[in-house]
C-alpha cells in the first residue's frame, strides 16, 4: 500500500544547545518520507537544485523511497536556518532562500496518481490543493499547515482541506485555525472544516487524536536527550500515515477504525521522539524497525493503568 | 485510614478571563483536603484569624473533616490575591498578607499523631519536618514545595524530604530542585534525595511518575472550559493521596504497589481538572464520588491503545 508525499527537500543550519550544523539534510518531505518508510513504500514529489548531493539522495534511495517525483532543476535547494532557545522551547528562523523551491508545481508521475494514501507537507494550500485533485481513488488523504497560510490564505486552506480526510497541526494552529482558544472547542470546530480525523501535536507533551467518536490522548516520550527538534512534527505525521498505510486503513467514506487510529498516532510519537535524538536525519541512518516497535511497547506500559 | 493534611488555610481574590472574586476560601490545605476527603478521613491542621467565616467552617465539615487541628487564633486570616493571563497559563500575584499565617506552628492533636497517612502542603520547610516529626508510624508521608523554598531554604528543604516517601512538584521545580533540564534526568537525581515516587504535575499536559521501577504518563484531561486553576495542584495531591489511603496502600519499606499507584495519579488528575471547573472550591460544593469515578472511567476510555 503505498504512499505519495508532498513538501520540502531541503538543506538546513542548525543551532541548538548541543550544537551546530550549517548544511544538513532537511526539509517536510524528508522528514515525513523517511519516518513513513519504516511502514510502507513511499513516493516523493518535491523538487531540488543542481547542488543537491549524491549521498543524500542515496540516503532516500537505501531507505527504498521512489524518487521518479524528486524534480532536479538548475539553481539552488531550498535553503532554511535556525537557531533554538535554550530549553528548546522556541526556535528563531534566521534565513530563509526559497531558491529552486520558490517555483515549485508538483507533478506526480502517472504511476502515482493510483495510490492509496497521500501525505501533503506543508507548503502552499493551492499546492496542495492540485496534488490532491491529481490522484484518484485515494483512501485517506491528509496533511500538514502552519500559521503562515492560516493567516495569509485562509479562504484557500479552507477550500483545500475541505477535501482531506485528516489535519495534523499543532494547539497554536489549531486555536488559530478555529478561532477557539480551548482545545476541546478548537477540535470540534476543525472536524466541521472537512477532516474527519483531527491529530493535534504538542511538541514534548504529546498528541491528541480528535475524531466525531471522542478523543484519544497520549503523552510525549520522555528522552533522555534532545539533541535537535527540527523535523520531529513531520516525523510524526509519517509515521503516523505510515502505520495506516501499511495495515490498509480507510475508505473515504466507511467507517473509521478508531484501534487503529490510536496505534498510529503512537507510532507517530514514537517517530517524532526518535527524530529528536540526532541532529537533522541523523537518527535514521541506523534507526530499524526492532527499535520502533520496542518503543510502542515502552508508551503502552508507560501509559497503561 | 486516615489522613492529615497540614498547610494553608486562606482567602484568595481571584481574576481569570471568565471572572473575579474579590474574596473566597482558598489555600493550599483547604484544595487538598476537600479532594482527598472523597476517598478518605482528612484531618487537618491550619491557622485562620477571626475573620474565618461560619459558611466555610462548615463546607470542610459537611466534607467529614477533622477540625480540631484548625487553629483559631486573634487577627486576620492569610490573604492572597491573583490575576491570571488571558491563556491562563500564567499568573500574577497582587497581594500576599500573611496576617495569623506568619507565626503559623503547626501543632498536631494527640490523635493525629498515630494516623497513617500525611500530605504536607507547601510550607516554610521546617515546619514541614517539625510535623513529620510530631507524626509516630506513618505508612506513608510526603508532600509538596515551590520555588521560593528551593532557591531560599535549600539545605532545610533538602533534610525535610529526606523523610518523605513521596514528593508532588511541577516541571520548573523538579528542574530547579535537581539541577537538570532534561525531566528523565531531573527525576533521577531528585529519587537519590529521599523519596520513593516523585510525581511531577505538568499543569494542562498532565503528570508524570517516577519510581526506580520506571515512569507512568498521564495526558492531562481536556476540559471544555476552565474557569479558574487555582488549586488544581493541591486538589491533584489530594487525590493522589487520599486514593492511595482509601486503599491502605504503602508501607515505608516495603516494595511499592506499582498498579494502584499508577491509579492514584489518574486519580489525582481527575480531582485536579475537576478543581479548574469552577472558581475557587466551588466545584467541589456538589462534587459527587460517582462523577469522580465517571472522569476516571474517562481517563482510561482516552488514553487506552
Amino acid at each position: 500500500m503505498s504512499l505519495v508525499v508532498v513538501g520540502s527537500v531541503a538543506y538546513d543550519g542548525v543551532e541548538t544547545p548541543h550544537g551546530r550544523v550549517e548544511r544538513m539534510l532537511g526539509g517536510a518531505c524528508t522528514y515525513i518520507s523517511l519516518a513513513a518508510s519504516y511502514f510502507t513504500k513511499v513516493r516523493i514529489v518535491a523538487v531540488v537544485g543542481d547542488d543537491f548531493r549524491q549521498e543524500d539522495t542515496d540516503l532516500l534511495a537505501t531507505r527504498g523511497i521512489d524518487l521518479e517525483g524528486l524534480e532536479r532543476v538548475p539553481g539552488k535547494t531550498f535553503f532554511w536556518s535556525c537557531v533554538y532557545s535554550a530549553d528548546m522551547n522556541e526556535r528563531t528562523t534566521l534565513q530563509t532562500d526559497l531558491n529552486v523551491f520558490a517555483d515549485f508545481q508538483p507533478k506526480l508521475p502517472e504511476h502515482y496518481r493510483s495510490q492509496p494514501y497521500l501525505l501533503l507537507g506543508n507548503i502552499q494550500p493551492a499546492l496542495q490543493r492540485s496534488v490532491r485533485r491529481q490522484m484518484d481513488g485515494v483512501r485517506l488523504a491528509g496533511g500538514d499547515t502552519m500559521n503562515y497560510w492560516i493567516q495569509g490564505c485562509r479562504e484557500e486552506l479552507l477550500e483545500t482541506i475541505r477535501e482531506w480526510d485528516f489535519l495534523l497541526i499543532n494547539d497554536s494552529e489549531a486555536r488559530l485555525l478555529s478561532g477557539e482558544s480551548v482545545l476541546r472547542r478548537a477540535a470540534a470546530a476543525i472536524l466541521e472544516l472537512g477532516p474527519r480525523i483531527l491529530v493535534v501535536k504538542r511538541g514534548e507533551y504529546g498528541a491528541v487524536l480528535f475524531t466525531a467518536g471522542g478523543c484519544f490522548s497520549v503523552p510525549g516520550y520522555l528522552l533522555d536527550r534532545v539533541l535537535d527538534p527540527t523535523g520531529a512534527g513531520d516525523c510524526f505525521a509519517g509515521g503516523f500515515i505510515g502505520y495506516l498505510a501499511e495495515n490498509g486503513a480507510g475508505s473515504r467514506t466507511g467507517p473509521l477504525d478508531m484501534a487503529l487510529l490510536r496505534r498510529a498516532v503512537v507510532y507517530g510519537s514514537v517517530m517524532g521522539s526518535f527524530c529528536c535524538e540526532g541532529f537533522g536525519v541523523d537518527r535514521f541512518r541506523g534507526l530499524t524497525r526492532a527499535e520502533i516497535d520496542g518503543r510502542f511497547r515502552e508508551f503502552k506500559a508507560s501509559t497503561d493503568f
